[in-house]
Protein backbone atom coordinates (compact mmCIF):
# COMPACT_ATOMS: atom_id res chain seq x y z
CA UNK A 1 0.00 0.00 0.00
CA UNK A 2 1.07 3.30 -0.83
CA UNK A 3 1.43 6.32 1.61
CA UNK A 4 -1.34 8.12 -0.63
CA UNK A 5 -3.76 5.01 -0.06
CA UNK A 6 -2.61 4.82 3.38
CA UNK A 7 -3.99 8.17 4.21
CA UNK A 8 -6.78 7.50 1.79
CA UNK A 9 -8.17 4.55 3.98
CA UNK A 10 -8.28 7.00 6.69
CA UNK A 11 -10.05 9.12 4.94
CA UNK A 12 -12.63 6.92 3.58
CA UNK A 13 -13.07 5.14 7.41
CA UNK A 14 -14.22 8.89 8.16
CA UNK A 15 -16.45 9.02 5.14
CA UNK A 16 -18.09 5.28 6.23
CA UNK A 17 -18.84 6.62 9.81
CA UNK A 18 -20.77 9.64 7.85
CA UNK A 19 -22.89 6.96 6.21
CA UNK A 20 -23.54 5.86 8.96
CA UNK A 21 -24.86 9.03 10.89
CA UNK A 22 -26.87 9.27 7.48
CA UNK A 23 -25.09 11.88 5.95
CA UNK A 24 -23.35 11.58 2.17
CA UNK A 25 -20.38 9.82 2.61
CA UNK A 26 -17.34 11.94 2.38
CA UNK A 27 -14.53 12.12 4.81
CA UNK A 28 -11.28 13.86 4.89
CA UNK A 29 -8.30 13.72 6.70
CA UNK A 30 -4.86 16.42 6.89
CA UNK A 31 -1.64 15.50 7.61
CA UNK A 32 1.55 17.18 8.30
CA UNK A 33 4.58 15.93 8.58
CA UNK A 34 3.46 12.46 8.43
CA UNK A 35 1.15 12.98 11.55
CA UNK A 36 -2.53 13.01 10.79
CA UNK A 37 -3.75 16.86 12.62
CA UNK A 38 -7.53 16.44 11.47
CA UNK A 39 -10.17 14.01 10.74
CA UNK A 40 -13.51 14.79 9.68
CA UNK A 41 -16.65 13.92 7.64
CA UNK A 42 -19.90 15.81 6.22
CA UNK A 43 -21.91 17.06 8.69
CA UNK A 44 -24.45 18.93 6.75
CA UNK A 45 -27.69 17.21 8.19
CA UNK A 46 -26.53 16.99 11.86
CA UNK A 47 -25.24 20.31 11.61
CA UNK A 48 -28.45 21.52 9.74
CA UNK A 49 -25.77 23.88 7.54
CA UNK A 50 -24.67 23.44 3.73
CA UNK A 51 -21.23 24.80 4.72
CA UNK A 52 -19.83 21.54 6.92
CA UNK A 53 -18.26 19.67 4.19
CA UNK A 54 -15.51 17.14 5.37
CA UNK A 55 -13.13 19.52 3.96
CA UNK A 56 -14.17 22.67 5.56
CA UNK A 57 -14.21 20.88 9.38
CA UNK A 58 -11.04 19.38 8.58
CA UNK A 59 -9.36 23.39 7.64
CA UNK A 60 -10.54 24.76 10.71
CA UNK A 61 -9.40 21.46 12.77
CA UNK A 62 -6.10 21.52 10.86
CA UNK A 63 -5.43 25.40 11.70
CA UNK A 64 -6.59 25.65 15.28
CA UNK A 65 -4.07 22.44 15.91
CA UNK A 66 -1.35 24.28 13.93
CA UNK A 67 -1.83 27.80 15.53
CA UNK A 68 -1.93 29.02 12.10
CA UNK A 69 -4.06 30.31 8.98
CA UNK A 70 -2.47 27.70 6.66
CA UNK A 71 -1.96 24.64 5.35
CA UNK A 72 1.40 25.17 3.44
CA UNK A 73 3.07 22.41 4.89
CA UNK A 74 0.04 19.82 4.82
CA UNK A 75 -1.83 17.26 2.57
CA UNK A 76 -5.29 17.23 2.29
CA UNK A 77 -6.82 13.39 1.68
CA UNK A 78 -10.58 13.77 0.58
CA UNK A 79 -12.72 10.81 -0.84
CA UNK A 80 -14.23 12.82 -2.87
CA UNK A 81 -12.87 15.54 -5.51
CA UNK A 82 -13.97 18.84 -3.51
CA UNK A 83 -16.65 21.78 -4.65
CA UNK A 84 -16.52 25.03 -5.44
CA UNK A 85 -16.78 26.29 -1.83
CA UNK A 86 -13.95 23.75 -0.62
CA UNK A 87 -11.64 24.50 -2.85
CA UNK A 88 -12.26 28.09 -2.68
CA UNK A 89 -10.92 27.65 1.12
CA UNK A 90 -8.24 25.55 0.39
CA UNK A 91 -6.91 28.10 -2.10
CA UNK A 92 -7.20 30.91 1.27
CA UNK A 93 -5.72 28.08 3.29
CA UNK A 94 -2.77 27.73 1.03
CA UNK A 95 -2.88 24.13 0.75
CA UNK A 96 0.20 22.30 0.49
CA UNK A 97 -0.86 18.88 -1.39
CA UNK A 98 -4.53 18.21 -2.00
CA UNK A 99 -5.08 14.02 -2.95
CA UNK A 100 -8.46 13.27 -3.90
CA UNK A 101 -10.44 9.68 -4.59
CA UNK A 102 -13.63 9.91 -6.68
CA UNK A 103 -13.82 12.61 -9.70
CA UNK A 104 -17.29 15.16 -8.83
CA UNK A 105 -17.92 15.89 -12.39
CA UNK A 106 -21.13 18.21 -11.59
CA UNK A 107 -19.96 20.13 -8.47
CA UNK A 108 -16.10 19.57 -8.44
CA UNK A 109 -13.62 22.50 -8.66
CA UNK A 110 -11.41 21.24 -11.45
CA UNK A 111 -14.91 22.73 -13.74
CA UNK A 112 -13.90 25.93 -12.71
CA UNK A 113 -11.70 28.44 -15.12
CA UNK A 114 -9.38 30.50 -14.12
CA UNK A 115 -8.23 27.46 -11.66
CA UNK A 116 -9.52 28.23 -8.15
CA UNK A 117 -6.78 26.19 -6.46
CA UNK A 118 -3.78 28.44 -4.77
CA UNK A 119 -1.05 27.90 -7.99
CA UNK A 120 1.59 26.43 -4.98
CA UNK A 121 -0.68 23.69 -4.38
CA UNK A 122 0.32 20.29 -5.79
CA UNK A 123 -2.52 18.05 -6.76
CA UNK A 124 -2.60 14.18 -6.99
CA UNK A 125 -5.94 12.68 -8.07
CA UNK A 126 -7.55 8.75 -8.48
CA UNK A 127 -6.76 7.31 -5.41
CA UNK A 128 -9.39 4.01 -4.48
CA UNK A 129 -11.26 5.53 -6.78
CA UNK A 130 -13.27 2.44 -7.11
CA UNK A 131 -13.89 2.97 -3.25
CA UNK A 132 -14.67 6.00 -2.71
CA UNK A 133 -17.02 6.31 -5.94
CA UNK A 134 -18.81 3.48 -4.54
CA UNK A 135 -19.36 4.23 -0.99
CA UNK A 136 -21.39 7.59 -2.43
CA UNK A 137 -23.00 4.98 -4.78
CA UNK A 138 -24.07 2.50 -2.48
CA UNK A 139 -25.38 5.27 0.36
CA UNK A 140 -27.78 6.66 -2.59
CA UNK A 141 -28.92 3.30 -3.63
CA UNK A 142 -29.57 2.41 -0.08
CA UNK A 143 -31.82 5.72 0.12
CA UNK A 144 -33.82 5.29 -3.00
CA UNK A 145 -34.97 1.49 -1.97
CA UNK B 1 -32.74 55.45 0.70
CA UNK B 2 -33.39 52.70 -1.30
CA UNK B 3 -34.49 49.18 0.63
CA UNK B 4 -31.08 47.87 -0.72
CA UNK B 5 -28.91 50.81 0.50
CA UNK B 6 -30.42 50.65 4.07
CA UNK B 7 -29.18 46.84 4.48
CA UNK B 8 -26.14 47.47 2.80
CA UNK B 9 -25.56 50.53 5.44
CA UNK B 10 -26.31 47.59 8.11
CA UNK B 11 -23.76 45.35 6.48
CA UNK B 12 -21.27 48.52 6.03
CA UNK B 13 -21.90 48.13 10.32
CA UNK B 14 -20.86 45.46 10.38
CA UNK B 15 -18.08 45.92 8.04
CA UNK B 16 -16.44 49.15 10.60
CA UNK B 17 -16.51 46.86 13.63
CA UNK B 18 -14.68 44.49 11.61
CA UNK B 19 -12.45 46.77 10.98
CA UNK B 20 -11.96 48.37 14.30
CA UNK B 21 -11.09 44.57 15.63
CA UNK B 22 -8.20 44.35 13.25
CA UNK B 23 -9.96 42.18 10.43
CA UNK B 24 -10.01 43.06 6.72
CA UNK B 25 -13.25 44.76 6.78
CA UNK B 26 -16.55 43.19 4.83
CA UNK B 27 -19.95 42.49 6.28
CA UNK B 28 -23.01 40.91 5.52
CA UNK B 29 -26.73 40.72 6.79
CA UNK B 30 -29.24 38.50 5.81
CA UNK B 31 -32.69 39.63 5.47
CA UNK B 32 -35.57 37.22 5.55
CA UNK B 33 -39.12 38.66 5.06
CA UNK B 34 -38.30 42.26 5.83
CA UNK B 35 -36.33 40.81 8.74
CA UNK B 36 -32.24 40.76 9.87
CA UNK B 37 -31.68 37.03 10.68
CA UNK B 38 -27.98 37.41 10.49
CA UNK B 39 -25.67 40.15 10.78
CA UNK B 40 -21.71 38.86 10.66
CA UNK B 41 -18.26 40.47 9.95
CA UNK B 42 -14.67 38.80 8.91
CA UNK B 43 -13.72 37.09 11.72
CA UNK B 44 -10.19 35.16 10.16
CA UNK B 45 -7.78 36.54 12.10
CA UNK B 46 -9.71 36.74 15.72
CA UNK B 47 -11.03 33.13 14.49
CA UNK B 48 -7.67 32.13 13.01
CA UNK B 49 -9.69 30.64 10.17
CA UNK B 50 -9.05 30.94 6.78
CA UNK B 51 -12.94 29.97 6.20
CA UNK B 52 -14.28 32.87 8.47
CA UNK B 53 -15.49 35.08 6.17
CA UNK B 54 -18.61 37.26 7.10
CA UNK B 55 -21.52 35.74 4.30
CA UNK B 56 -19.84 31.99 5.69
CA UNK B 57 -21.08 33.21 9.51
CA UNK B 58 -24.02 35.03 7.90
CA UNK B 59 -25.17 31.35 6.66
CA UNK B 60 -24.29 29.68 9.19
CA UNK B 61 -26.45 31.95 11.34
CA UNK B 62 -28.99 32.19 9.28
CA UNK B 63 -29.51 28.71 8.44
CA UNK B 64 -29.32 28.52 12.30
CA UNK B 65 -32.11 30.71 12.49
CA UNK B 66 -34.30 28.95 10.34
CA UNK B 67 -33.99 25.48 11.05
CA UNK B 68 -33.55 24.55 7.84
CA UNK B 69 -30.36 24.34 5.70
CA UNK B 70 -31.62 27.22 2.77
CA UNK B 71 -31.58 30.46 2.47
CA UNK B 72 -33.69 30.66 -0.53
CA UNK B 73 -36.28 33.19 0.63
CA UNK B 74 -33.33 35.16 1.85
CA UNK B 75 -31.54 38.24 0.29
CA UNK B 76 -28.15 38.18 1.26
CA UNK B 77 -26.53 41.81 1.59
CA UNK B 78 -22.15 41.93 1.74
CA UNK B 79 -20.17 45.08 1.27
CA UNK B 80 -17.62 43.10 -1.00
CA UNK B 81 -18.64 40.70 -4.22
CA UNK B 82 -17.94 37.35 -2.84
CA UNK B 83 -15.05 35.35 -3.22
CA UNK B 84 -14.92 31.61 -4.93
CA UNK B 85 -15.62 29.81 -1.48
CA UNK B 86 -18.33 32.12 -0.81
CA UNK B 87 -20.13 31.85 -3.64
CA UNK B 88 -19.78 28.60 -3.63
CA UNK B 89 -21.42 28.28 0.02
CA UNK B 90 -24.36 30.71 -1.11
CA UNK B 91 -24.74 28.24 -4.18
CA UNK B 92 -25.16 25.03 -1.87
CA UNK B 93 -27.44 27.51 0.72
CA UNK B 94 -29.85 28.33 -2.85
CA UNK B 95 -29.72 31.72 -1.66
CA UNK B 96 -32.67 33.80 -3.10
CA UNK B 97 -30.85 37.09 -3.64
CA UNK B 98 -27.57 38.62 -3.35
CA UNK B 99 -26.70 42.08 -3.15
CA UNK B 100 -23.12 43.42 -3.36
CA UNK B 101 -21.18 46.62 -2.68
CA UNK B 102 -17.69 46.51 -4.02
CA UNK B 103 -16.69 44.49 -6.98
CA UNK B 104 -13.05 42.14 -6.41
CA UNK B 105 -11.55 41.61 -9.35
CA UNK B 106 -9.37 39.50 -8.17
CA UNK B 107 -10.98 37.09 -5.78
CA UNK B 108 -14.42 37.84 -6.73
CA UNK B 109 -16.73 34.76 -7.95
CA UNK B 110 -17.74 36.45 -10.68
CA UNK B 111 -14.59 36.24 -12.65
CA UNK B 112 -15.46 31.96 -12.98
CA UNK B 113 -16.94 29.85 -15.76
CA UNK B 114 -19.32 27.79 -15.43
CA UNK B 115 -20.78 30.36 -13.00
CA UNK B 116 -20.78 29.38 -9.71
CA UNK B 117 -23.88 30.88 -7.66
CA UNK B 118 -27.22 29.01 -7.73
CA UNK B 119 -29.12 29.45 -11.28
CA UNK B 120 -32.11 30.94 -9.15
CA UNK B 121 -30.39 33.46 -6.83
CA UNK B 122 -31.03 36.73 -8.39
CA UNK B 123 -28.15 39.19 -8.31
CA UNK B 124 -27.76 42.89 -7.93
CA UNK B 125 -24.43 44.66 -7.83
CA UNK B 126 -23.00 48.37 -6.99
CA UNK B 127 -24.82 49.47 -3.99
CA UNK B 128 -23.16 51.88 -2.23
CA UNK B 129 -19.93 50.66 -4.55
CA UNK B 130 -18.09 54.17 -2.90
CA UNK B 131 -18.56 53.64 0.78
CA UNK B 132 -17.96 49.54 0.44
CA UNK B 133 -14.73 49.93 -1.26
CA UNK B 134 -13.37 53.23 0.69
CA UNK B 135 -13.63 50.98 4.20
CA UNK B 136 -11.26 48.47 2.72
CA UNK B 137 -9.02 50.93 0.94
CA UNK B 138 -8.58 52.95 4.16
CA UNK B 139 -8.15 49.93 6.07
CA UNK B 140 -5.31 48.87 4.19
CA UNK B 141 -3.76 52.31 3.80
CA UNK B 142 -3.55 52.22 7.76
CA UNK B 143 -1.99 48.94 7.99
CA UNK B 144 0.67 50.33 5.77
CA UNK B 145 1.40 53.60 7.49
Amino acid sequence: MTTHEYYMHKALQEARQAAEEGEIPVGAVVVCKGKIIARAHNETEKLNDVTAHAEMLAITMATSYLGGKYLNECTLYVTMEPCTMCAGALSWAQLGELVTGAPDPHRGYSRLTPPVLHPKTRITSGILTGECSEIVKQFFKAKRS
